[in-house]
């Protein structure tokens, strides 16, 4: 006994020293997308690819692959829940980082980052056929890596599983038929809809230190901790940082709109809650990490679509934004300011879609990956069969493949198995949020005084302090008292929108 | 043959990777000092203290060693001038870091950061008594570590050859010596005089916008690359960053003062140059690194002193002063702005003494470490001997141990040997001017059109791109024509000091 303690002692301090690592690469991340002089890149890559090497030999180390499997013989009962947790999860990393070969490994990296500037001048050129080698021959080796890790599993469930662990295809495919069936009319009614809400009264001239104090102050408002974060700018927002003491959110800013900055910090800023809510009791160790891609993304969502885009939050703000940017902010009212941020209109680019139609958007690439991956599709007709579905589910068709097949950055490094947890991420914020309903009745009166601390101490509460220690479907089950279900999403974006656009 | 090129291979692989994981810690100090929030300071100590390990490990690999031995076994003719440079740093390297005992070593950590500290309320409280201790134990531990490394050597000198490699006691008694007869009586000379600049004619307010817009102006006018570099705030001005692709200086603002800060961002500017004009055709290797912490300092000093308080730089930049803060500087002539920045005048802390005074501050220091190593001092004389040598050298004696003995960090870090360097560095600085200014007899004309990338160029091929090909006395040799002496720097001073103050 006193030497299974010893060697979960000495686990837990090699998974530590994993998790200091992973955090310097976090803040190298940061710092390149953020700060870092152009010309440092050639430097950078070298420091991150070698930084990555010392974390694989770590992870990779026989002696601890010995620890982990003597602890994990030994058997649950002999350890706490959360000592039980960390085992496991130091399991499943030890054998998906040994499994494959480290000859695949290195493919895949090649492919990647050649892969990605084949992508962007593809992209640029608007020819598929340039890409189309690439995204073939990484098929061809994330089946492999699939085979390596589990032989008995449909390749492209375990490329899911890197992503939303747990995520079967079984699951998924009912669930994204669901919301396709009704999904599917609903945009229809929307766009023949004569009640559509004028976005033009948003437009004006909004000046920049404005808009970030505006962000700050929000991101403030809803609880995010800046004596332990940042808030930057980077062409692409995201949250990042190398620690829970150290969360570092971004945003853009373009000063003909400030909708999309501030609702990118907000964004950000769940995600930023979500961290630096994480448990910090259970130290650096793999149980007090973040759930899953899916579970993150719900909690930006939670806060971006079920507090900032409600009714609630508009009045809550209006007079706030009204006082910041008095042109044109003085003549909009909170209920038109709510329709206004509550636009639904099909669109060619994902990453501009609204909360109706991105889901379509996800579901059109999940049919196509498991298409690739079970061979059902081949890689030349992917511009029609993406313009097909386009057509199909949103009612439009890409007047080119850089707005269609070429969109996505993701394809480019081999990230299959990814775009599932956007919209699991959208089902679960919004699962999570009637659950929160039902036990705080008030809520939105709480956001229409400004009051995110009962909302932001329930999400910790039930999701932020909980790390790894349940899987996702477990957590769904336990915080909503049901499995994840289309039904709830579908309910909220018929009642919502029927409203907005006045559908009988 | 090719077995030692496959061995010096494996080295310089396994340097390169040592140099990147440095580059990293890098970054994370200058992050740490800029940027990271205040409560990442936890996680961040254990990020470093991982990364640490890491690079020890790497660097006491016993396999490393063995390459190591086999390739300085066979003899420089085997290799380049560039090749054995490297063999011969990395045994250095290799000796200091495994000679050493591990104990050792944990201790001498320990104490600093428990020093570090013993020493900030110590200082607070003006309690001498409460540091001695430490600095006992500290002159201990550094003893033990220099008897380890080199048990022929004197103890202190093991311990200054650290941070300026190649340096004695032996050579540094008769300069320091020198400079003491010659500084003595210059400084009182200048405090007699009654001819003394007027530096009240400075002072006004000064938005930092334009601070910061004038620093950059100026940086970049030396020649500082910002594509491959940054300036930010800190509280200690400083040089950091993770390659000489990615270099970042630092300053900080007073809204009272333009002088302080541009004059850190001309000083951390020269440190910076060396960074990024370091020879990269040599890889990331010991050869292509700076060569001692007073070669550094001569770089930094150089352009602040030599350059940027002459009176060609006064002439060059008055109109963009007087531009950038119409008032006072409309009313101050290039002539007034030279005699203002070159105010000589004894003051209690070293950080604030100008370039007179400033060698007075350091040889007392010197004295006091080495009489603290060899014996003839003991730890509870300090405040007296001092105050005794503050009073002998400046004319001064210090109100509070706190503005004396106890003002500087280094001891409580066990920092012994380092101040030598600031000198040093001030005298090479000098002492390359003069060889610049008889090859490049203009050099006043230069400076005063602004035309800095002749000086720069002179710079860089002499200094900055040889990295450690040569030792420090070589370089100097080469670049001067003669070897280190005080009398360059001696006559410089008074040349200059004399004209200001019209000394006889």
């Amino acid at each position: 006994m006193d030497d299974l303690k010893q060697d979960y002692q000495q686990l837990a301090d090699h998974l530590e020293e994993v998790s200091h690592l992973s955090g310097v690469m976090g803040v190298l991340h940061w710092d390149q997308e953020v700060i870092m002089p152009s010309g440092g890149g050639g430097a950078r890559a070298h420091q991150l690819a070698t930084l990555s090497g010392v974390i694989h030999e770590k992870s990779t180390d026989t002696k601890v692959g010995e620890t982990i499997r003597k602890l994990a013989h030994a058997g649950s009962p002999q350890f706490s829940e959360v000592e039980w947790r960390n085992i496991q999860e130091a399991q499943r990393d030890f054998e998906r980082e040994t499994k494959v070969p480290k000859s695949l490994v290195q493919e895949i990296a090649e492919l990647s980052s050649r892969g990605h500037e084949v992508w962007v001048k593809a992209r640029q050129e608007n020819s598929f056929k340039d890409f189309a080698p690439v995204l073939s021959k990484f098929i061809d080796l994330k089946k492999q890596y699939a085979h390596h890790i589990d032989p008995n599993t449909p390749e492209y469930e375990v490329n899911l599983d890197d992503f939303e662990r747990g995520a079967t295809i079984e699951q998924l495919d009912p669930l994204f038929e669901g919301l396709k069936a009704e999904l599917i009319p609903l945009i229809k009614q929307i766009a023949e809809s004569d009640h559509k809400p004028d976005g033009s009264i948003l437009e004006g001239k909004f000046p920049i230190e404005k808009q970030e104090a505006l962000g700050k102050q929000i991101s403030t408002d809803m609880g995010f901790c800046f004596d332990q974060g940042r808030m930057d700018v980077a062409v692409h927002p995201f949250c990042g940082g190398g620690h829970p003491t150290d969360v570092r959110i971004t945003t853009r800013y373009r000063d003909d709109d400030f909708i999309e900055s501030l609702y990118a910090v907000i964004h950000e800023t769940g995600h930023g809650l979500y961290e630096q809510g994480r448990p910090k009791e259970w130290g650096n160790l793999p149980v007090a990490e973040s759930l899953t891609m899916g579970i993150h993304e719900s909690q930006s969502l939670f806060w971006e679509r079920m507090i900032a885009q409600s009714k609630s939050f508009a009045r809550r703000y209006q007079p706030l934004f009204s006082e910041t940017f008095p042109n044109p902010l003085k003549r909009v009212s909170a209920d038109a300011l709510f329709r206004a941020i509550n636009i639904s209109k099909p669109s060619f680019i994902r990453v501009e879609a609204d909360e109706v139609t991105y889901p379509l958007h996800v579901i059109l690439r999940y049919e196509i990956e498991k298409g690739l991956f079970d061979g059902s599709m081949a890689v030349d007709d992917l511009p029609e069969i993406w313009n097909g579905k386009m057509k199909k589910y949103l009612g439009i068709c890409p007047p080119s493949d850089a707005k269609g097949v070429l969109q996505d950055v993701h394809w480019s490094s081999g990230l299959f198995g990814y775009f599932p947890s956007y919209t699991l991420g959208a089902m679960y914020a919004c699962q999570f949020f009637q659950a929160l309903k039902l036990q705080i009745p008030n809520v939105e009166e709480l956001v229409e005084r400004g009051d995110f601390a009962t909302i932001r101490a329930w999400l910790r509460d039930n999701i932020h302090s909980k790390g790894r220690l349940y899987s996702t479907s477990e957590l769904v089950q336990q915080v909503t008292g049901q499995p994840l279900s289309a039904d709830v999403f579908i309910r909220y974006l018929n009642e919502k929108y029927s409203e907005i656009y006045q559908l009988n």
